[in-house]
C-alpha cells in the first residue's frame, strides 16, 4: 500500500527532498538547514491502555518522534500536538499529557509550538508531529550504504526485549520512554563520512532490512560482534533462549544503525565521544548476496526479519 | 484549558515565534521565510460519516488546513498525513483518501511529504499537518488590529449556512470543500499594510471576537454593509429568517477577515485583483467599547458570538 500511496503522492516537488519511506520527510525551506518532519500517532487500546499515566505517555510519544529526527542526523526543534479525546476526558489528563510532552521536549531544546483538540466517540488518540533541522550537507538517510561499508550501532541491544521476556512486560502497558540518540546522531552527521543511518525501533534484524532495501544492498551481521545487553544475556540464561535473538529481534532499542567506510571508523568512534560506544556489527554486501548472519564457526544463514526464528 | 496548556508549554523559544492561539504556529527556521504549521484532525462520527467518500474527505481535510496557512499570509508547501484506521479499512479507501489530499494539495502547489498509519479499534481518524511559508516581513496574525482600522472580508458570507438551513444539509454529511483564499491572503500580506488577518471558519461574529481578543480591541460591524450571499438572502426569504444571521453566524465561509488602515483601502482592494471583492464591514474600536452591531437606523446592540440570537 505504501507503494500505491507513493505513486499517488507523486514525485516530490515544491521543496520536498524526500517524502514517504524514510524516518522523516525532508523539506527544503531555502534556509541553511533542511526541515525534517515526522509524525506518529499513539492510539488507546493499541499503543497504550485506558489507565496509562498521561505524563509518561506524552514523554514516550515525544521521544519516539525525536528518534526519527535523530535518525536523519538532525536536531528536533518544535512539536505539534493533535489530540482526539472523548468528551469525558478529564482536563487534568490533557494537562498531564502536555506536561510530559513539554518536559521531554525540553531535554532536547525542542519547543511545543501548537496543538489541536478534536472530539472522538472512541479511543483517545495522541498524534505528535516533530519538526527538526539538519544542515543540508549533513542529511543522512537510509539509502547510501555501499558494499564494503562497515555496519555499526550506537549501543547495546536487547534490553527492552529482555525486560519483556523476563517480566511479561508489554510496551503498551509500561510505555518505556526511550533515550533517542540525538547527540550521537548529530556528531555522526557532522563528520560527513557516514553513508546511511536510521534508528532501530523494530529490532536490528528488521531495520537492517529496511536500510538494505533503501540502499539496494545486501548485508552480513557477525553473531559474535552484536553488542548483546547484560539484561538480554541474563534473560537468555534464565529463560533458556538465545540472548542474540533478543538483541536482534526485540525492538524498542532506539539506537542508531549506520553504514560507513572502514577507513573512517576511528574518526567516527571519536566523534560520538567516550561515553558512547560505536559497535561494528557487520558489513554491507552487494544486493545479490542477501541479508545473512555469520555464526562464530563461519556458517552463514539467512537473517529473518524478526531475528527470531533461526535460533 | 488552552490557557493552562499555554502555560505548561511556556514561552515560545527555539525559533518558535508564535505558538498556541493563532491559525497556525510560526517558526523561525533561519531562512528568508517563516515556517507556518497547522494541524487538524477529522474523526469519523464527529466530522464525517462512516460512508463518507474518502476522496472528498481528503480534499476537505487539506483545504481547511490550507485556509489556516492563508490566514497568516502564507503559501502552503507540504502536507503530512497521519491516519488511525481499523484493520477492516479497505486499501482502496486509503488510496482514495490520499488521492483527494494530493489532488487538492496540487491546486495550491503543495506536496504530500510523508505519512503515518496507525491501527485503531474505533472510528477512523484523519490528521493532517500542513506546513507553509511566509516572508518574515509579511507575516499576519490575529493580533495587531488598531482602533480606527477598517474591518474587511474577502467575499460574500452565508452561502454554506443557507444551504444547511434550506436543505437540512450537514457539514459532516456533505463534507463541503472550501476554497481557501491563498492568493488573496498572499496579495494582502505583500502590501505590508494589513494589521491583522484570520480566516472565517466559525462565522464572522465568532471569529471577529477571536481577532478582537488577540488584538485587545473592540469592534463594530455595520449590518447594512455585511456582504450577505444571494443564497443567504433567498434562504432567509423562503424560511422567514434574517439573512444577516446566516451571514454572521453560519460558518464554513473560509473568507479572510482583515483589519487595515482606512487610507490604504484602495490599494488593498487593488491588491486582491478584480475578481475578488474586499468588503468593508466594520471598524475597530477601543477594547472598552466591546463588540457591537450597528443597525441601519443607528441603534447598536452587543454582537453575539453566534451572530444568531439577536435577530
Amino acid at each position: 500500500m505504501i507503494g500505491r500511496i507513493a505513486r499517488i503522492v507523486g514525485t516530490p516537488g515544491n521543496g520536498v527532498v524526500l517524502g514517504i519511506g524514510d524516518d522523516a520527510a525532508v523539506i527544503d525551506v531555502a534556509g541553511p538547514d533542511y526541515l525534517l518532519a515526522t509524525v506518529d500517532m499513539l492510539v488507546e487500546r493499541v499503543h497504550f491502555l485506558a489507565d496509562a499515566p498521561p505524563r509518561i505517555l506524552g514523554r514516550r510519544a515525544l521521544a519516539i518522534n525525536v528518534s526519527d529526527i535523530a535518525a536523519m542526523g538532525g536536531s528536533p526543534r518544535v512539536a505539534l500536538v493533535s489530540l482526539a479525546l472523548p468528551a469525558s476526558t478529564p482536563e487534568e489528563w490533557v494537562v498531564d499529557l502536555y506536561s510530559g510532552i513539554a518536559e521531554e521536549a525540553g531535554t532536547f531544546g525542542c519547543s511545543v509550538a501548537g496543538g489541536n483538540l478534536s472530539r472522538i466517540d472512541g479511543p483517545r488518540c495522541v498524534d505528535l508531529t516533530v519538526l527538526g533541522g539538519v544542515p543540508r550537507e549533513e542529511l543522512l538517510t537510509r539509502s547510501g550504504a555501499r558494499p564494503g561499508d562497515i555496519l555499526g550501532v550506537t549501543g547495546v541491544l536487547g534490553t527492552e526485549a529482555a525486560r519483556r521476556a523476563l517480566t511479561g512486560a508489554r510496551t503498551d502497558v509500561d510505555l518505556p520512554v526511550p533515550v533517542p540518540r540525538v547527540t550521537a546522531g548529530r556528531a555522526l552527521a557532522e563528520t560527513r563520512r557516514v553513508h546511511a543511518m536510521m534508528d532501530i525501533s523494530d529490532g536490528l534484524s528488521g531495520d537492517l532490512r529496511h536500510l538494505a532495501r533503501a540502499s539496494d544492498v545486501g548485508a552480513i551481521l557477525y553473531a559474535n560482534r552484536i553488542p548483546v545487553s547484560i539484561a538480554a544475556r541474563r534473560a537468555g540464561q534464565f529463560l533458556g533462549i538465545d540472548p542474540l535473538s533478543l538483541a536482534l529481534g526485540g525492538g524498542e532499542d532506539y539506537e542508531l544503525l549506520i553504514a560507513a567506510p572502514e577507513e573512517d571508523w576511528e574518526m567516527l568512534e571519536a566523534s560520538v565521544g567516550e561515553k558512547t560506544s560505536l559497535y561494528q556489527v557487520g558489513t554491507v554486501l552487494a544486493a545479490g548476496e542477501g541479508i545473512v548472519l555469520e555464526q562464530p564457526g563461519g556458517t552463514r544463514e539467512p537473517l529473518d526479519a524478526t531475528g527470531w526464528s533461526h535460533f
